[in-house]
């Protein structure tokens, strides 16, 4: 069983003035390369461009991560949080199931369209950067992705128990079905913009969370 | 209206010697760099890397293609030819309309699962990669996929004439939801290996492309 997707409490609480600032650095250091990283690739991050970025020297970058591969895997977390922050929090408010996964469509598009990040969802170009390249930082975004489909086929589980959807269809199909509208709007409006990405993602969305038919 | 995505006759056909072995060279970089690309991403495709690979001189490249940009659409060029090979002429001897989608399906899974590409399919990491970077490489894909899409809904037409649709979608929903499952089937299968991914994505497309119930 796979860890709901919500948020963990910190392992390491600082413990004095020092680390607190060490924190407040990575943390400053995480949000402007998760920008960058949405525009350049997770390979395309050097620590170089990041520290000329933010203003300070390089070595202020190095000694707060030390290495690259360190900086990727911090880059996913803190995007795992985004998305947990701007899709999954909204949805929790709707009662688990299907009243959640219609929740979730639209705090997902309204994600997708409102420009969190520069060049467009960064878990989708993460996967298509990392999916040659063995590593922390893939193993990481397969940890996430694993959580999120994991998180969509629990309440298709729930619905389905629920009688609430149209089809025969197991959970984990539900999800790779929701799974694949998402990854397409986001797709389909960082190549074409506008909205017909929205909009025809509403629709699918919709079609495969259809009710089944009253019975007569 | 959008030309159909077929194979296009050379505009210059080789006139002498010299010109002949030039485009010899020139499919030669291409073919490598198809599948460096599919790796490293075509941001990542260095001249150097490239030459090294092939095991000429970084110059021979030069000759070949003026730029990193040329040579990027170069390949994005190759890569809708492989496309073409790959999916779109498998499907020509099954008629226009749903037989024809159900066909393209089968040969777009195919060629997702038979690696045709080594890290993965080009097409879609290409999208990840140069959605925030606009030029002449971003509007090649952007044409490529365009075309793509209306080869999709231009069959998702003549099936609707046909009655051979279940849903009351227009053609470009249809388009949006098949390139929704082809999508989201390399994703998975370069995440998390396996047939699990083209299982499911077999099981989506037949629901899109579900017949009407038949009228008693």
């Amino acid at each position: 069983m796979v860890a709901p997707l919500l948020p963990t409490a910190p392992s390491d609480a600082p413990v004095d003035g020092r680390r607190a600032r060490g924190d407040r650095t990575r943390a400053a250091i995480v949000a402007e390369a998760v920008q960058l990283a949405s525009v350049d690739g997770l390979e395309g991050l050097t620590i170089a461009h990041l520290a000329d970025r933010l203003g300070v020297h390089k070595s202020s970058v190095h000694t707060a991560f030390g290495s690259k591969a360190d900086l990727q895997v911090a880059v996913l977390r803190r995007t795992r949080e985004i998305l947990i922050e701007h899709v999954i929090a909204p949805s929790m408010t709707a009662p688990r199931g299907r009243p959640r996964l219609l929740a979730t469509g639209e705090s997902w598009f309204a994600y997708l369209a409102g420009g969190v990040f520069q060049g467009g969802c960064l878990l989708s170009s993460a996967a298509a950067e990392l999916d040659g390249r063995p590593g922390p930082a893939r193993d990481e975004l397969v940890a996430v992705m694993t959580e999120w489909l994991e998180f969509l086929a629990g309440n298709a589980r729930a619905a389905i128990r629920d009688g609430d959807l149209r089809r025969g269809s197991g959970p984990e199909q539900i999800a790779f079905e929701l799974q694949a509208i998402g990854l397409t709007a986001n797709w389909h409006h960082q190549l074409f913009g506008g909205d017909a990405a929205f909009r025809a993602a509403r629709a699918a969305w919709s079609a495969v969370l259809q009710r089944p038919a009253p019975r007569i």
